[in-house]
């Protein structure tokens, strides 16, 4: 043995950078204003909150779930139940009642830590979670009254005051569990993805990476994406490392909010879902001499298709790089970063606006240590040329091995994911995202890529969101039909969009109906909610133009 | 099991920059300009070397020495024998005879693979290598015509081109062994330490970080730390991943050359050790509009302490930022970065000029993932608080366990490698190096530190070069004597000398002599070479000042 087996825990990463920044600040958002601690007030307030969880019989292995808001006692949750060794259990707190129940005690969590403006969502489930013996509430401004039924209720600050500021952690396995995710549910039921410390120690270094997020101790995060959500894509852990200045918007996320918040604390860098950024845009090219957002250089963005319009409208009002990321629960949840590319002649004077364009629409190239492939029906490795289009599949050190205590076996292939993304890898390995697979519209044997099209639709002036689902056809199997809402004071009929998408698609991809309407559903994590969509259209009755003269 | 068990394997990473950017270059400095080849191209020729290797009987976990400079068929044997699962032996060319022939026969090599140009250096080692089957001869401009008396000699071209561009990279152990580097051996016999896949992995990861070296595929790297040195501080597996160029300027290390290079290849990123940035300053110095290093954003130095004012000059002059890193061999090698910090008020706007100057003398942060301590002399850990000094303890997942087949209990204390370094840790974790411990001169119970005269003395107009050794003393134990080499054209002596220290020095810290010489010796890594002054000043029958009169 030449070199040392220090075993890659969370441990070993979560402490420093409250001892290299110590004095560097965590900002929480509350009802008129923010509150603020250190980065080593945090770490100390983590290590009470260790004491009293196992003083309240969590112990190593044990799951403890969250349902809070991105804040600072969020973060101390991260801290304390990864460092004692207990399982990190985010709650989305967007799910319906019926998948929480599920998750709870699928998970067989022990406490619940909970925000107190949320406790109301709670409430439904009392006497249905047996497994859970105590819920610790965390008050923010406003909520100072709050009651609830839960068993064994606690006030967060109650719960840690008795507990000194040191905590030993204890030594743990590399391979030893540390978070459980639950996916979205948007096909059966949530599927759990049990993390270790292992795959979240490389995930964190990868993530840090220049051509990655380029995250620095410089940096001042601001994570829109919600901490319940795949750990917020891993930023918390990402900043506890490097001891950056981190902005938690908590539950005021509307984004003349967002905007202020940036501009108060002079943020560098954020992350959120692509409908976040369009709220943000809407806010500021209302009024662009408004805010100052000159510190801003970077959004990573993901969990849908960033669109190409969205990007550029970024770069060129504001000088922000859009950083598009692409992953799932099942990846940690980063897998793939899309950013500026060099050319090949070795030129560093980075690439033209275009061509940066050009590259962030596509879902880019896998960090360090993955490995993607693209696959035929038989899963048949297709060759990197940037055509051909199939199944990917995604292995690597932080890829889900297998969904706990729940067999999926057609979720994996050998030591592959299969991902229920379709796209194409080009020729320097960049991945291009055709569709989900479950939202291909599969026309005549051919398939039309849903993302294409609302892509294409949404670069149309005064189109403010594009959908595009299939509808049920029995000579071509499916048609593809788009739902726009327009912005405000726009006027725009069915044959403009089809005008419009003829500069790109041939006429059998066209939608074979334009439906103007003014909200589309999002999903619990953000995301365009397209199973809500197809169900209300089938619920209203509808039907694709060809089959209504049938009738 | 929740997520996949994916060895830490290096074969994962080297394939990467070659496929995300396979029409990048590799340049290579010859006799009279450049060779160039494509990433795609080295990597299809380290898979014939693999090969062709294999052929001659290399095996898993057999050792293949490697006598050559920096080069494009130096990075195809770090290529082929780590993808192979062999074991890359490392050999410094400037080491002298009897420790190469010592190293060699220790590690036991089988192959020896060497530039043309080097081959007279190995010649005198003919018959005295049992181990040795074959020599492997990589011939560039010049030396067509090699001849040598080595057993088994063969052209490099003729040796690979046989064989086909692919070979089947073996599954290996995470903990397999990967490389084995030798110390310089300026304290007794030279120590090997075998690196390993997992280790030198995370490594590659971790000076990828923003943090660390801010690498990215969009830089073009000129590593003029010698491959043979500690791996190149672990650049060339790092531009193998993320598929940099590589510009090597292989023996044509003369400073004039370097800046062409520089200039021609617009280089963004250089590597190398103090004494050889202090030789490009006086190129650039001497004729400062003949060259345009506008590419150029950053020079990682160490090795030895980086002078202030010569970090001072890079970032006055040229606008490059200059990074101070600070590890051994046993650290493979990297284990601090020192570069800007931020302000605890999370201001990003970065810092002043002269505080980052303050900063970059220091070693700097661990990065993450290692653990520094400074204890005294019963290993009692020292108070972080920038004042206490002790030897300096280093731990974490890249750092030697144990010397390869040669126990050297001294060197370790429980889990933590005791590097021979004294320094001390302030309240933000920056190490502050005061001197390696052989280096410290003993004065009448307290320390002196040399590398805090040296850089003060520095500092002193017309001064080139500063060595500070320790002279034994019958009162005192030891007192300091300086030292000094010129600039061209200057005059001083020993008064202005002593006078300049007492700005920062008391009476007793002052050096007891101060002696102008020509050039003061290096060690084969470029490092003054203190021993050796020591053995000079001793043969020369060197007595200090307050001794002479006694006799």
């Amino acid at each position: 043995m030449g070199m040392q087996r220090t075993p890659l825990s969370m441990t070993r990463l979560i402490e420093r950078g409250a001892a290299v920044s110590p004095d560097t600040e965590v900002v929480t958002a509350t009802a008129t204003g923010t509150r603020r601690q250190t980065n080593r007030d945090t770490l100390e307030r983590a290590h009470r909150l260790a004491h009293a969880l196992r003083d309240a019989g969590v112990g190593i292995g044990d799951r403890v779930a969250v349902f809070m808001w991105n804040g600072s006692r969020h973060l101390e949750a991260y801290c304390a139940i990864a460092g004692m060794g207990a399982v990190l259990h985010n709650l989305n707190v967007r799910l319906p009642g019926g998948d929480l129940d599920y998750i709870v005690n699928h998970a067989q969590s022990r406490l619940i830590i909970a925000d107190a403006d949320l406790l109301g969502r709670l409430e439904p489930l009392a006497g249905r979670l047996p497994t859970v013996e105590k819920v610790v509430v965390a008050v923010e401004e406003g909520f100072e009254n709050w009651s609830t039924s839960l068993p064994g209720a606690v006030d967060y600050e109650d719960f840690i005051a008795p507990w000194p500021d040191r905590f030993a952690w204890p030594s743990l396995d590399e391979n030893a569990p540390l978070a459980l995710c639950y996916t979205s549910g948007t096909t059966g039921r949530p599927k759990g993805v049990e993390y270790e410390h292992r795959s979240q120690y490389l995930h964190t270094m990868a993530m840090c990476m220049t051509d990655a997020m380029s995250l620095s101790a410089t940096d001042a995060v601001f994570g829109v994406v919600p901490m319940f959500h795949v750990m917020g894509w891993g930023m918390p852990w990402a900043a506890l490392m490097l001891g950056c200045k981190q902005v938690m918007p908590h539950r005021h996320t509307d984004p003349e909010r967002l905007v202020r918040l940036m501009e108060d604390e002079e943020v560098t860098l954020a992350t959120g879902v692509p409908t976040i950024w369009q709220g943000v845009r809407t806010v500021c090219a209302a009024r662009p001499d408004a805010y100052d957002l000159s510190t801003l250089s970077r959004i990573v963005s993901g969990g849908s298709a960033v669109p190409p319009t969205l990007a550029r409208w970024y770069w060129e009002a504001l000088g922000v790089e859009m950083i598009q990321e692409w992953g799932m629960t099942e990846t940690s949840p980063l897998a793939t970063f899309s950013r500026r590319l060099r050319s090949p002649s070795g030129s560093p004077s980075g690439t033209a606006p275009d061509d940066y364009l050009t590259e962030v629409a596509k879902a880019g190239q896998a960090l360090p240590g993955l490995e993607l492939e693209v696959v035929d029906g038989n899963f048949g490795p297709l060759p990197h040329d940037g055509q051909q289009t199939g199944e990917v599949l995604v292995r690597g050190p932080w890829v889900c091995a297998a969904y706990y205590r729940d067999p999926q076996p057609a979720k994996f292939h050998g030591d592959w994911l299969v991902t229920g993304d379709v796209g194409r890898i080009d020729d320097r390995q960049c991945l291009v995202l055709a569709d989900r697979s479950k939202d291909l519209v599969r026309s005549g044997g051919e398939w039309i890529s849903s993302v294409d099209l609302e892509n294409h639709i949404l670069s149309l002036a005064g189109v403010a969101q594009a959908c595009v689902v299939a509808q049920p056809h029995p000579k071509w199997d499916e048609r593809p039909v788009a739902l726009v809402v327009l912005e405000q004071g726009a006027a725009l009929g069915g044959r403009e969009v089809l005008e419009h998408c003829s500069e790109r698609f041939a006429k059998w991809q066209f939608p074979d109906d334009v439906l103007f309407v003014e909200t589309i559903p999002l999903t619990s994590t953000g995301k365009m909610d397209k199973k809500a969509v197809r169900a209300e259209l089938a619920a209203a009755g509808y039907k694709l133009p060809d089959l209504r003269q049938a009738h």
